[in-house]
């Protein structure tokens, strides 16, 4: 099942090889620790003027970003196995894509967040960071999970890492948005990313393997674990980079509410538009989920846990009526096919997150937030503009960064289009055998009915001869 | 395989939506955040007085509580997945009524620990209560696992919470009992209530559903992903809530080594009490859970490695004995259907755990316990109560738990049995299809000796037409 | 499929409850709770003398604890079960002896590591290298893995635990070896031993199992879920126990970059290797990780980012190369049957990361350490070595480990061929039903081909008649 223009054997490797080697030189040339990290600069000056090690913000921050880290690797790679004979390149492309992104991500994150005399600092933060951009990719390749190459995401991650570290720049930087879970800069921007080149890579044909496109019984468990490590920890990820203290503290709280309650609305809208009430695991693997992505811009903001709880109520009706009515809409009218429907968990909560970060900025005040204004909204506590003007700024940054995002997909599906980057025909998306050895495709359990000879190992282990 | 009775298309969406929404208004109307999460709080004052931000307890609880967190949603989801084909419920309804009870918790523990100003304060040390009452409700659940309806389930969830705090205001607050770990609080309520409440809901005919009431070989590797994380992080769990400091530290590490001797003991109990030497994985993925149950209540005092395994030792043995041997009496005797066995796993442990705690703290003194003394048992310190008062009043809060589970259970077990929740019938228990998409069940692994049709997915995804 | 030789009945219960009540005495006899966790000794003297609870060692370890533990039970554990039919064992039996290793190597490194006043005081630190130790019991675990019985791999443990112990003990206190995340200690040491021990149990017809010893579609899904927690996990691993502040930060940091550049370079040598360029799931699943062997030792160095991914990217390729050349000519030339290929995930990356930390430590400086040379190289801080003697010690260590390694391992090899043991036949290799009640393990996917019977439970829960 491979031909020519599909075959990976050179392609990959030399993707693979010329990304890397250019990411150790650019390290090599611009990468320094930061304080925290660095052996020197961590002790300079006199002993007594240095912070002691235990307040080191590895002890506040890395616990977070183990939890962003299981998200990005086991939550968000095996959401992805649902399909029944894509499991290895959902969770292998995933793999690679991520850890690609990742380094790519510190260095144009670093180089946009502000150079110390030619040099990016890292540490901790920044690998949180690096963490949420390469969320922001693996979202897009949800669109396009199943029709595309390794060769092809991994062109795409170099693209798309690039555009949200200049999103995330206007936004964080010049328009002195908040965004801490990064409802717009994330999920908006990695949603309508992958929409707009899962739209440029439309395939009239895709029909010709629309039954591979599904799940088996075992597949859906499989991408259960993905959804419960990213609904455990998505408290986690919208408060990994808050400031400390009570907004890291209440970031989390509002979002564990928020997605407790998505859960029963998620639950309760899958029975009810079933003509048999019977729930769809579509649903709770996905919409599940949609309370996270819209508590990510004001879980920071004092939206308290009944505000954050009719937010995640919201988000999963919405979310459900996506996946039901919309996905269909899309894919037939507007030639989006949508593979893990990442418009309905992403896109939609979004920027229904975008906007009640907007409402709830516009409230904000002192009265409220007493002297922890400082910390949620700098620029309201330090007289520079009103809370009103704040939520004006949130608005707006919605807007930039759906453009961005529709308009660096539309350039980066037209790139991928390209035939070097060997797409797979339009007979065999949704097939792992493409691209990995599985010496004998029939023997796994999805295609248990056929009959096959007795002994009929997919892959002799170690003995490659 | 849906038939009116049982057909969730209303029920299911009406029960969700209304209690979510009930929730949301009592949060709205007496739900805050506490002074480590609030804005303002948190900045009272001058800002000398306040407590550093690194101090805020989040960083201190925090890791615990995701750990907890995994338990609750991955550890007791999974480990309900061995049954052939239920897989989607035993990780679905854990995930709802989880959901839902964390919810409801905060509300009824935070109506008894205390209200501040007629207000329920909330913070981590909250969600973590919450998560440990949502941990009883879900024992319970394993009982009546395959036999019951979601909103069966969630209206277990609404009374046995409301119940769990109850027994749990009684003994911590006006015995002032001690039981970090919950080996009373929620391994023997939990364990009992659910007993209870299968007994209630007894099945005489339930064997026209025993060919499903098993496992296959991959259902129990699904099972194991439960099990270990139940066991590496049960230490997080017991200490989650213990005072800061070296109880904390000290819980943990009792934990530990009570669960490593309880694995050993439980594998040797399980070949030994197999005519063929065989090792059973019943045991194995419950059995060695047992050490830290029996560690609940002791484990923050001075119980001293060595007694922790010892304790860990009987319980690997009590359990895989209670699983040989008493649940066939309790099915067949006092048709008592556990599906789980969580008498075995929760109920005979958790009652070890709770006279292993009366005896240790009975022996508690200013000589072990120092300056200690204070953290552990106030009371005793304090001169109010001396060592071995304590130790009566341990076993009376045994006592105290297992009558309000027990009664508690029976009469939620007869609101159950109500028709109108929608309960399986004798034909239809353990078995996913009858509440959830699975278009062709027959494709999956279990049913691959039935020839079937060469194209059978189970589900075609995001387009229902 | 039983004989009496393998059979299990009273040859595991005996050895496991003879092992577990030693343990249990010698802990009774030797050990005690450490300062931080004692109730006393955290509160001797006046209180303002005493350090607060808040900088109790366990908030700055236990989060990095428990990460490591995870990769010990479900990282090790589902790495292995890609087996087809040894899903049970792999992860069962890797719960048993590391439940067992545990227990054992507290005392023997508490032994080793220091006396006080002849009790072993332990807390979260020995709690974490105990888990390291485990880890080195768990890698010798995958070269025997499929032809050993669990009381052979409990008696390795009983034995490698010591010998462990023993070269730790030469390396970090005799010869002030730096080793943090064990490339030596724990991989180089495990992995030569464990090759060693398979040399001397060379089976010449295990190719009457060669069948059984390759992976299922599903079973490689299982192994990724292993391989994504170590992965994830391992900078928590190297840094566990580092000195606090910036070592601690920057061994996590640089294992992170180590491991990303690992993965582009395996997943570019495993197209590269493949004559129709598709990758192998061995190669991802296992040589991906060789990045964090690799920086085990240079890892709290200041390596810098460049230099980790560099090692990493190192790392990778000779991983891959390892599986695709090297380890055919390890089996038919030297008679090494190496199921997991530790030779290439472990051994080799060692023996890098060994030397790789050999060379930079004979490049410290003060200018480059700054004052923070003393928590890295404290004989080297002190005037008591140059940094050049220090990179000799490092060299003259990894010829220590590899000399103990090997000549214990043969030893324990002859030891463990004693027909006592029960080692499964030839024809048995590679095969759960031999050790576990797995009733008919036709019915499982993997032998879906075979037409059988309509109800086939693989087991009956719950009513062992």
């Amino acid at each position: 099942m491979t031909d020519s223009s599909t075959n990976m054997r050179l392609k990959l490797p030399i993707t693979c090889f010329i990304l890397q080697i250019i990411l150790i030189i650019l390290f090599g040339v611009l990468v320094q620790y930061d304080e925290d990290t660095d052996a020197k600069k961590h002790h300079h000056g006199n002993h007594s003027k240095t912070k002691p090690d235990i307040e080191n913000d590895f002890y506040y921050r890395y616990p977070s970003f183990q939890d962003v880290h299981v998200m990005i690797f086991v939550g968000f790679g095996f959401l992805m196995t649902f399909l029944q004979r894509y499991g290895f390149s959902s969770v292998g492309f995933n793999f690679l894509i991520a850890a690609f992104s990742l380094q790519w991500a510190t260095l144009m994150q670093g180089f946009f967040h502000g150079l110390h005399e030619g040099k990016i600092h890292i540490g901790v933060e920044s690998m949180i960071n690096a963490d949420f951009c390469t969320g922001s990719v693996l979202i897009s390749f949800g669109a396009v999970l199943g029709k595309t190459s390794p060769v092809q995401l991994l062109f795409m991650a170099v693209f798309e890492v690039t555009l949200f570290a200049v999103n995330e720049y206007i936004l964080l930087t010049h328009l002195g948005t908040r965004d801490a879970g990064g409802s717009m800069t994330i999920h908006t921007f990695g949603a309508y990313f992958g929409l707009m080149v899962t739209r440029i890579l439309y395939r009239p044909n895709l029909d010709k393997s629309k039954h591979k496109n599904c799940s088996v019984y075992h597949s859906d468990l499989f991408a259960m674990i993905g959804t419960l490590y990213l609904w455990m920890f998505w408290p986690s990820f919208n408060s990994a980079i808050t400031e400390h203290g009570d907004p890291q503290h209440r970031t989390a709280m509002n979002t564990y509410y928020s997605l407790a309650a998505c859960t029963l609305s998620t639950y309760a809208m899958s029975s009810l538009t079933a003509h048999d009430g019977k729930l769809d695991m579509v649903h709770i693997q996905n919409a599940a989920l949609a309370g996270g992505v819209a508590a990510g811009t004001a879980g920071e903001m004092m939206l308290t846990p009944f505000g954050s709880m009719i937010v995640g109520f919201l988000a999963g009706i919405i979310s459900v009526l996506g996946y039901k009515y919309l996905t269909p809409i899309l894919e037939n009218k507007l030639k989006i096919q949508d593979t893990c429907g990442i418009h309905n968990l992403h896109g939609m909560p979004g920027v229904l997150g975008a906007i009640v970060g907007a409402v709830t900025a516009s409230l904000a005040s002192k009265e409220v937030y007493g002297e922890g204004l400082e910390k949620v909204f700098p620029e309201v506590a330090g007289g520079h503009r009103t809370a009103s003007y704040q939520g004006g700024v949130q608005a707006i940054s919605l807007a930039v960064t759906l453009g961005m995002a529709l308009f660096g997909g539309l350039i980066v599906g037209f790139i991928l289009k390209l035939p070097i980057f060997g797409a797979p025909r339009d007979t065999t998306c949704f097939e792992d055998s493409l691209y990995w050895e599985v010496r004998k495709p029939q023997s796994h359990f999805s295609y248990a009915e056929k009959k096959i000879g007795a002994s009929s190992p997919s892959k002799i282990r170690r003995n490659p001869d």
